[in-house]
């Protein structure tokens, strides 16, 4: 199970981990190494802002909400479009599932997708691709179901033998590497290195806030399943990790260390 | 309940009955009707040809389909895109719910589809559209589900006060208009017209073989709804057809007349 992500939220522009070139090498990355993926990726700096403009992750508040849960979901969607083009290209027979158009949250918590679909995907060959998106729920009507919420659902079903995080930084740091000369990267990441983080936004992989993105990450291992943080951008590293070979990045480790 | 089709196959080229300025003055016409819409869409004609090219109709064959499931998904929503994007400039808040992502054939017959989250968006005042779609099928594996299918479930499920039908010309006919200058338009279609007319994809209606798109509506009007085509070339139908008001096409009856 591969996640394409993150992005950091700058000034309205359009920023991403990853532009054409980059996820083009990382398609092909995958589609060289012959492993069955499944594919999730992040919903983009540009959809969380709209979404943030229009406080969906609140839930419904009012009606004028409305056009910004479609303007987010077209958003994410294009990014998507972006992706599916680029395994194409790659030559993976692949399939977007858009969670808005499939799934039900519950107070901001994933609760039902129709995991059935992906595994009949994956039967026959084809990729299944899903992304963080609005989508509904029945208590607050709607809200944001991330990436991460997405893969845990599908490493709790689909017990994938290896999660890969593919940053835009080698790993999880004990500072920003791009604003600290000093900040070292943590090899082997577990929840005692969660509790010695300030909870800042400040100390970021460049995916926002690093803490929640940690916690999800342990959750993720704490189910057994092998778990690393990679840097997307280095040549072949994807390709190393999906391969089984010793990997430049963090591993994360369920439990105390 | 509106579909925009139907759309020919011709020389490779990508034919629309709609191109974005007829499609946004449809879109428009249905933000002024005011009424709640569920909105269907065909295909379009390169997905057909890429979808008869690699025989996706027949079901899984042989594994060098996956890249023509993968291709024409993606053909019909790039297609999407574009009325979605009509929808936004219209005003309306939209989501697309691709039939790829959560229906389930049987034989070549829609048998499940998630029509409860069509509801929840419905009530939250956002307008489902959905449209034919390469789908998962329990017993081929997969298969080219249409946009008539999707009309079928989706009227049997939620009873719209009309089914409005939009062609490229202005009903049903006795003969193509537009390669026969004697054609005339037929007002009342039941099943006895469908036995008038010769088996041949020469009597068309520009979509195809009007035959089967025929069974389609009849089996709707069978279902007690108001059901008519109409010429979504023609400013101002849709937006008469959906204010109730008398408007030139063909209405659909069902049973003999």
């Amino acid at each position: 199970m591969v996640k394409l992500g993150g992005s950091v939220i700058t000034d309205k522009a359009r920023y991403r981990s990853f532009n054409q070139e980059s996820t083009d090498r990382l398609t092909r990355e995958i589609a060289s190494s012959g492993k069955q993926v499944v594919l999730v990726h992040g919903a983009g700096s540009f959809g969380h802002l709209l979404a943030h403009e229009h406080q969906l992750q609140r839930g419904y508040l009012k009606d004028s909400q409305r056009i910004g849960v479609a303007k987010v979901q077209q958003d994410v969607r294009d990014l998507n479009r972006e992706v599916m083009l680029s395994l194409d290209r790659a030559g993976i027979p692949a399939t977007s599932i858009p969670p808005g158009a499939c799934a039900l949250m519950e107070g901001g918590l994933l609760r039902k997708m129709d995991l059935g679909l992906f595994r009949r995907y994956l039967d026959l060959g084809i990729m299944p691709v899903t992304f963080g998106d609005v989508v509904l729920d029945a208590q607050k009507k709607f809200g944001i179901c991330s990436g991460d919420q997405l893969m845990y659902l599908l490493a709790k079903e689909f017990h994938p033998k290896l999660i890969v995080f593919c940053a835009d930084v080698d790993g999880i740091f004990t500072a920003d590497p791009n604003l600290d000369r000093g900040a070292s990267l943590i090899e082997k990441v577990d929840r005692s290195t969660l509790e010695s983080i300030p909870r800042t936004s400040r100390v970021t992989d460049v995916t926002g806030s690093i803490y929640g993105k940690l916690e999800s990450m342990l959750s993720l291992a704490e189910l057994g399943k092998t778990t690393m943080v990679i840097n997307g951008l280095a040549p072949g590293r994807l390709a190393s990790a999906l391969g089984c070979a010793k990997v430049k990045g963090s591993m994360v480790v369920g439990g105390q260390a």
